[in-house]
């Protein structure tokens, strides 16, 4: 049996995406500058899918800009939201996705900004006291905090954090990478600057994005180039994977809470079957409090075990299984993590998380958890 | 009939560049960083396109960058080469690709450097003489010359100024976006630190692009985030982009010679068929020159006429043609090239890119011909 648990990683693609690039790789090839008739029907195309991406998230075409993923808008975002309105202190969570937190260590240490790292618990959480009291020694700040954490599924609630990013002048971006195509976004009513998506975490394509900036909060471009994306990214377009992360916005909208309740129900008898199998299973972050985390992710933190110290993922590995000790950027180990680091998480406690999508069935978790049952028995 | 003659712009993908690209959308989706097996079927995949086109071009799988596409490209060889190596002087010519010029201009505004601007003549040539002069005031600077221009079709020799650059000390950058996978490049031989490509300029898609970095002269990354690409570019890769455009190299280097021999016959005839139809016909730039000029591009400039001014490009494509006015990231009208106003090209004359590919037919380019000469003939 195969089974792919990693889908905080990327996803795979839905057979409808597939079919909607397809004329785009076949028959539509012409450069969507181009004004004549080749060029004019991929134009189109491309501006239908920014309606739709603006519509679904209750925004304007004007403020929803593709790129190449969720990295690039992020680095966006920080870098020419920093340098546009001339902000001089970041402030931001030491388990922040590398995208969000090299970005902002580069601007730091480039001397643009000065950079401050909110404090967080043994669970992950940060302190929006804190926030505040920063928010007011230096007004003007840029805030950037994630919505879900990627490693141990921790949420952030958007509409406080921006409230009080709002009242104290702050420009307030937030890494919305693991919750797009996940959860609803209004930003009519959401108190945002700058949110970001990358199509591949909800079975769109690998290297399609885009940025959301608020008509009132624009921001200078970060590559240079033509006239595209409203002069706001130079580069010929990436057709399919704009056609493709539209599409996919498209399905995930058009039943999130059934595909949310399917996955729902596959972590919290995850879970259930874990704490009956492997006696001493903790759960890293807030990842175990199924109705106060990312619905998409569990983080399993196992006893101490000679047999699989270190071999954990090896071993699921040979199972078959899929998972993943950190953000895939990082080599996979446990060690790797940043975000455990940050956390305190026990060196001897072998970490994976196991990450679902709407393609998962509970026959997986039931194989997935026997496997991990075996596995720890060994020594029980 | 329907012609396509915008080849700069963009190309038709080839069908076994999709065939490539489909397995990647279809079965394999792991994400390439993850350690487990549906990760490293990707991982192995996108390295051997790495391994092919370092092999192609006579380089080092380490000296190679994936991006989205020729513009990222550009801006990380311009913005990294001239923060990494502490560069204060930029050369370059008015007549670059907007992705060279823009990004070279910005440095120049934030204060980074100070850029240095070729004359060129009524053909669009620079001069080697000031290039050398230049260098000699400014050791150590940056020079940015594309090895053939995408709108006049102009060729300079990488080898010549690449001698001049490395005598010294400068580091020297070509957009190559219009050359690559029409030409050889081989880069042992070659006295260059940075070049680029665009996939959709040779029938890969679009999205996609690569970086070559000289192994001595390495760059600090541009878009910040995992450690993709050994550390030099974070952001899930668009691994179908990057098969795609190593498939695209591997099929235009298998018969190069041919491909070119059947274009510079079309472009020939063009020549030839149009100079016997429209009297006062001439050729923008070098691109007349059928031995020394880039052989995708023909820039033609009509004589003065009534009924065709500013119209020009609209009236072909009502005749199912095609065609650029400039580059495809301006609006198409001529009013809008930099290019031809660097070469004071008379604004009475509309002008005209006609551009090819080894999908073209000569039956193509004497229906082109043909129309030509029916709307010149009115005034005729
Ligand atoms: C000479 C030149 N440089 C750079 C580019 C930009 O490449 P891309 O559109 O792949 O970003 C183009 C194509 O538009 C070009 O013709
Ligand atoms: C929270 C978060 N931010 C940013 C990213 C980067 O997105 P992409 O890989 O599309 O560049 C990821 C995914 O790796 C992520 O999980």
């Amino acid at each position: 049996m195969k089974v792919y648990l990693d889908n905080a990683a990327t996803t795979a693609m839905d057979d409808r995406v597939i079919e909607a690039m397809l004329p785009f790789m076949k028959n539509h090839y012409g450069n969507p500058s181009s004004v004549h008739s080749h060029g004019r029907e991929v134009r189109t195309a491309i501006e239908r899918s920014r309606k739709k991406v603006a519509e679904l998230l209750n925004a304007s075409p004007s403020e929803i800009f593709f790129t190449s993923g969720g990295t690039e808008a992020d680095n966006t975002a920080l870098v020419c939201g920093i340098e546009t309105h001339g902000i001089k202190h970041a402030i931001t969570s030491p388990i922040e996705h590398h995208a969000v937190l090299h970005t902002l260590e580069v601007c730091a240490q480039k001397g643009n900004i000065q950079l401050h790292l909110l404090d967080v618990n043994e669970k992950g959480e940060i302190d929006l006291g804190q926030l505040e009291e920063l928010l007011k020694t230096y007004p003007n700040a840029l805030v950037s905090l994630m919505q879900a954490n990627n490693e141990i599924g921790n949420l952030n609630d958007l509409n406080q954090i921006g409230q009080l990013a709002q009242a104290n002048g702050a420009f307030f971006h937030s890494d919305t990478v693991q919750t797009m195509g996940h959860y609803v976004h209004d930003l009519k009513s959401l108190p945002i600057d700058a949110l970001v998506a990358g199509g591949h975490k909800f079975h769109g394509p690998k290297g399609s994005g885009f940025l959301y900036v608020r008509k009132d909060k624009k921001i200078h471009p970060f590559i240079h180039g033509g006239a595209q994306e409203r002069n706001m990214r130079g580069g010929t377009e990436n057709v399919i994977g704009i056609i493709g992360i539209a599409k996919a916005l498209e399905i995930a909208y058009e039943d999130m809470s059934g595909h949310e309740a399917h996955i729902k129900a596959l972590k919290k008898h995850f879970i259930e079957s874990i704490k009956a199998s492997v006696p001493g299973v903790e759960f890293n972050g807030m990842s175990g409090d199924i109705d106060h985390s990312l619905y998409t992710v569990l983080n399993v933190s196992l006893p101490p075990s000679e047999a699989n110290a270190g071999m954990l993922l090896f071993n699921l590995d040979l199972a078959g299984i899929s998972a993943s000790g950190g953000s895939a950027c990082s080599s996979g180990a446990t060690v790797g993590s940043h975000v455990l680091r940050a956390l305190n998480h026990n060196p001897e406690r072998d970490s994976v998380r196991f990450s679902f999508s709407r393609f998962n069935t509970i026959e997986e978790i039931d194989y997935t958890v026997e496997k991990l049952k075996e596995l720890y028995a060994v020594e029980a």
